[in-house]
């Protein structure tokens, strides 16, 4: 295969981004650009060239282009890249498509010099010369019934800074200026009916300079080195967005808007090259804010649907967001005037030791096995204003996959009144400092492809047996089995998290049956950070985050199924509710033992304390997908023991026992500090 | 302070031990050692000597010793080593004290020649020259009803191998001897009605050996180095048992039950030591196993109470079971003759890089701050007959501990016979081996001293507000909240884990009040693997295990209750329950305020798959302990940042900027695979 091709799960190179805008423009004139990214291949026929590269035409590759033209009008196309044509040009009416890096970077300066916003200033106790020391975060409206969706509208989330370099978050204001997008002006300013003026406590601050006045930072830290002298495990192959690791094998792709997204994840299972998931990434997430005094409902971010993982993904540095051999991949995106941005090194790909693999003693003679893990890494990490998610995406020797968000950046903050009560909808974390309740909900989407594409999901339950104690049935009372359901239609699979019965959902393909235990085999969600959707059912955004209504949806596997908030989040109301609500449809599609999609919401909820703040320590979430009946036995045998003595090696004194022990581990401390004997 | 004195913390020295022993038998003659050990001195006293080193006089040197006498009897004793004289020596009626690995060694030999055994062999199909290639888990009888207490008992799981490198967990046999230690006879076996020849499937092994017969260890895992050229960042101070790391400081104690103990854990808080917990350990644990077939149902290991995490404990290599710079502690134990025996590197200490700590990333000029993390991981791990059990307790520079325990070793199996079905209670792990479903319940105990010892409970549940979507007090839906609940007394102490509202559990300090918050000093328990207890209320095992009756119990300190299944767990009934039930009483003494034990009970359940066969790759469980209104403001601010630069450096070019990143990393994979442009 000629290198110089894109694979077709590639994302759009500079070249393909500039060419789409090119006859974008050459048939459209000036838009602004809100989208211009790979149209994934069509799965019948990807599967088909997967199957049969050779022979199977190459998919095209086609740009899924969204944008705004003068006075607000909002165009989806397609741009088929090898005409090059535009095959498909329609006005969408009623949306709004997602934010731009350029819309959000347009609002501090108007709010500086609207007066509007300056006699709030005022109000708030900053003199109009002070005017270039307030910022914002402008975010989405999220939705407000008084403009509705067809104004573009931002909100401006008001912070002060005495000193450029002061962290704002620890100065917010009380008022809440609106801005149109398309007029490019303040339309509304929204002031509560109680007014907090601008607290000027003494700063608090966590950068260098702050820290050294203070007397520096900590000196007993000694340094930690990791290297890999002999190059790292994993290639890259192809056009270098397919990696090979441990058996492992998938593409990296990436998008505007879920960043990181990895498609045809295979196992090469002694030979045997398995299909497991097709794609995999965070289609959606929603941070909804639990304080509700208007207009604090309206902070309930759709941090991928209204601003995009991949728009605001961070350029990553070596050593410092992580450690060892590291091997970046760019990424690629549409300004909104039509050029292309790069982002240097938006993903990194690394290997770390996850200490103990597997470990056994034989009690008898202390004849024994210890193998040390590895896992491979593989990380971006996007700011969405105040906060940061660091996504890592964990690839485990033994088939698991690790998705891991630490959670880390700045608590979004409003100023409380000397002697208010934050009446239990937010945290005083530093005087004068409200951090509202919040929660963080991820939707990890899934096309499972276990053993081929016709999987099922059940439902798995640790359950006591019914049988009472002292029945013939149960007499000592211990029995205990896993109880399965059968998610059979898309209402069904409507299923919730239950602690109690530590339940996981199983996707499993049930023609294939496991040779040694005779199960369907299967990849197992193991789960446990699922809080629920705690706006209630009926609020705002249980309507328009519908995909957390449940810890898990299932749908029938359709392209360009991938958003479940809708295409469009911005300014939605949910209602009716897009995306996920509609692919749920009536209940009674069949979601067994066929093609589908499982969406998977987890989370955490946050109920800030001093601790979080001014920057927060990293909080972590993670869930695993366990092979279980996949493989015929333990996968991970053949991963060199560090050492290893049979029985029978015990028995002669230690020869022929294998002694692969990492050589460059030390003793600490040298001899001092001995147990004394 | 002379460092020849032990700290008071200390485990017992090897030449403690033998003073112990040598008095226990000059007063009592030839008995066999169940126990020589720390009793832990007395809190009132300790605390005094804590607070006052140089006035209060230093608590004795006192020894727990729990003999068995020539014809079974038992007998408690202490042993004031100072003195030293014998200040207790009573005889304890229907108790079995914790079994010795001399009492588990003994049991295979004893069946091998024992001829109602090799009859049963013969029935399996192995004849009488094979006995020899037969093979035993003596485990304590758990309770058996037929025999009470005060017998005392083992059962011998039966197991063969064809060869002594055999893994014999796959040749299960399918009766079970019941051996009299004190006898040293087998008094009985358990024949099951259907029986279950031996099947000798051909071997599927994980040694070096049989790897390398079907075409040896996988050939591209490249090294991973961790060094620390500088030495480590940790110091043992005293008398070697005591850690200084990152502003915690504590002692590491360790005894033959618990394994780890944590005693005086403190955090200098900008100069300001501050008490967290007087003592911290893993107290008990219970392994049920789930088919209800007899005898099965004896199969509900105490790893702790019966057998001892100390006992059974690995000695550790260097860059085998952890990697980097490491610093051991050995262990010393008694002999059940009255010996000493020592384990080298019971412990080991050693720290690692912890990705990000945290990070920030202004959106408008691209300002940031990313510090890296690092931990303190002390570990021990112990080998449980089948299982290996890998604990670590992870301290976090935030002030985060995090117990994190990993399961690997084997399944414990038992024999099917062709075409038999499991109905659901295990799983055919490989053919004819059924491994039974199982959980793997811990018991956390902790005594909390949060900036002291008055301490109280709270539980927290993520709530909806009850007002209705539409009212002026919910308008939006969006209001949520933190449920307290306060633990008054120990009735409502008992407290069950609920993942619909995210439950944890507060030990606060309601008399130190947070100066940002106002609320009062806390650590929060964040839980997520607490699946409760499967065997049913008065089910043999719900009454043996009452601390695993619910999620959370919390007692009145009180000296010497440190075991929650009773002090003696083997051939306990259960009726009356010893232990948490005696302390939790009647329910009404109050735990509100005062000295408290936290007792957490957290685990998984297991039902195993193929994957996990012959050997597990490691479970892993975690827990967070994690500061909440503790700190004033983030305590890891003055962790060296990696890169930092403020708004006023970004303006002025990167002048000012800090650039501490580590330039041991370096890129993977040189120039190839770059992505195109």
């Amino acid at each position: 295969m000629p290198t110089y091709l894109p694979h077709p799960f590639d994302p759009l190179s500079s070249v393909e981004i500039e060419l789409a805008i090119a006859i974008v423009k050459r048939a459209h004139g000036e838009v602004n650009f809100h989208v211009v990214s790979l149209q994934e291949p069509r799965k019948a026929q990807m599967t088909a060239w997967l199957a049969d590269s050779q022979n199977v035409p190459r998919p095209d590759r086609v740009a899924d282009v969204v944008v705004i033209a003068p006075g607000g009008k909002v165009y989806e196309g397609l741009v088929d890249l090898s005409g090059p044509k535009i095959t498909k040009w329609v006005q969408v009416h009623g949306a709004q498509p997602i934010i731009t890096i350029e819309e959000l970077a347009a609002v501090e300066h108007a709010c500086r010099v609207d007066p509007k916003v300056i006699e709030q200033c005022a109000i708030s106790g900053i003199s109009a010369e002070d005017m270039h020391k307030v910022y914002c975060d402008p975010w989405t409206i999220g939705y407000d019934e008084r403009f509705g969706s067809n104004v573009r509208l931002q909100q401006a989330l008001m912070y002060y800074r005495p000193d450029i370099d002061n962290c704002q978050y620890q100065y917010p204001l009380d008022f809440c200026p609106i801005w149109n997008a398309v007029e490019q002006k303040i339309v509304a300013i929204d002031v509560p009916k109680i007014r907090r003026p601008l607290r000027l406590n003494p700063p608090l601050e966590y950068h260098h300079l702050a820290i050294e006045k203070q007397g520096g930072y900590r000196n007993d830290l000694k340094p930690i080195n990791i290297t890999q002298p002999e190059g790292v495990s994993f290639k890259m192959t192809g056009t270098g967005r397919e990696i090979e690791w441990q058996n492992w094998k998938f593409h990296i792709g990436f998008n505007y808007r879920e960043g990181l997204v990895f498609n045809n994840i295979t196992f090469n299972d002694k030979g045997n090259v398995r299909p497991i998931f097709y794609r995999m990434s965070l289609s959606e997430m929603v941070v909804p804010y639990g304080n509700p005094e208007h207009p604090h409902q309206r902070k309930h971010a759709f941090d991928l649907g209204e601003y995009g993982a991949g728009y605001l993904t961070n350029s990553l540095a070596l050593g410092c967001d992580c450690k060892g051999s590291i091997h970046y991949l760019d990424a690629f995106m549409p300004t909104q005037a039509g050029g292309v941005r790069k982002v240097k090194n938006a993903i990194c790909i690394h290997e770390e030791d996850d200490g103990i693999l597997f470990k056994h003693t034989d009690f008898r003679d202390d004849s024994t096995i210890v193998t040390r893990a590895r896992k491979l890494i593989i990380q971006q990490i996007f700011t969405a204003a105040n906060y940061e998610y660091a996504v890592q995406w964990v690839f485990h020797q033994d088939g698991t996959i690790q998705p891991d968000i630490k959670l880390t950046g700045i608590l979004n903050t409003y100023v409380m009144h000397e002697g208010e009560d934050t009446h239990g909808w937010g945290t005083e974390v530093s005087k004068g400092v409200n951090a509202h309740n919040h929660q963080h909900l991820f939707c990890l989407r899934i096309n499972p492809n276990i053993d081929g594409p016709n999987n099922t999901v059940n439902m798995v339950d640790a359950m006591a047996s019914d049988a009472p104690v002292g029945s013939p049935e149960n007499f000592y009372g211990n029995a205990f089995y896993a109880k399965r359901t059968r998610l059979e239609t898309t209402a069904q699979s409507m299923t919730d998290y239950n602690g109690a019965t530590s339940r996981t959902w199983d996707m499993c393909n049930e023609n294939v049956l496991n040779s040694q235990s005779g199960k369907p085999v299967s990849y197992k969600i193991v789960s446990r950070e699922v809080p629920g959707l705690l706006p209630k059912e009926g609020s705002l955004v249980w309507k328009r985050a519908a995909f957390a209504r449940h810890a898990v949806h299932v749908t029938k596997y359709a392209d360009d199924q991938l958003w479940p908030a809708g295409d469009h989040v911005p300014q939605t109301s949910g209602a009716p509710s897009h995306g996920i609500t509609e692919w749920i449809g009536d209940g009674t599609e069949s979601v067994a033992n066929t093609d589908i999609v499982l969406w998977h919401t987890f989370g955490i909820t946050h109920f800030p304390a001093p601790e979080d703040f001014p920057v927060m320590p990293a909080e972590p979430i993670t869930l695993l997908l366990r092979p279980r009946h996949f493989f015929t036995c333990n996968p991970v045998m053949d991963v060199p023991a560090s050492y290893s003595i049979t029985p029978s090696q015990v028995a002669a004194k230690g020869q022929g026992a294998r002694d692969a022990t990492d050589k460059v581990s030390e003793l600490a401390l040298g001899g001092c500090c001995k147990t004394k004997l």
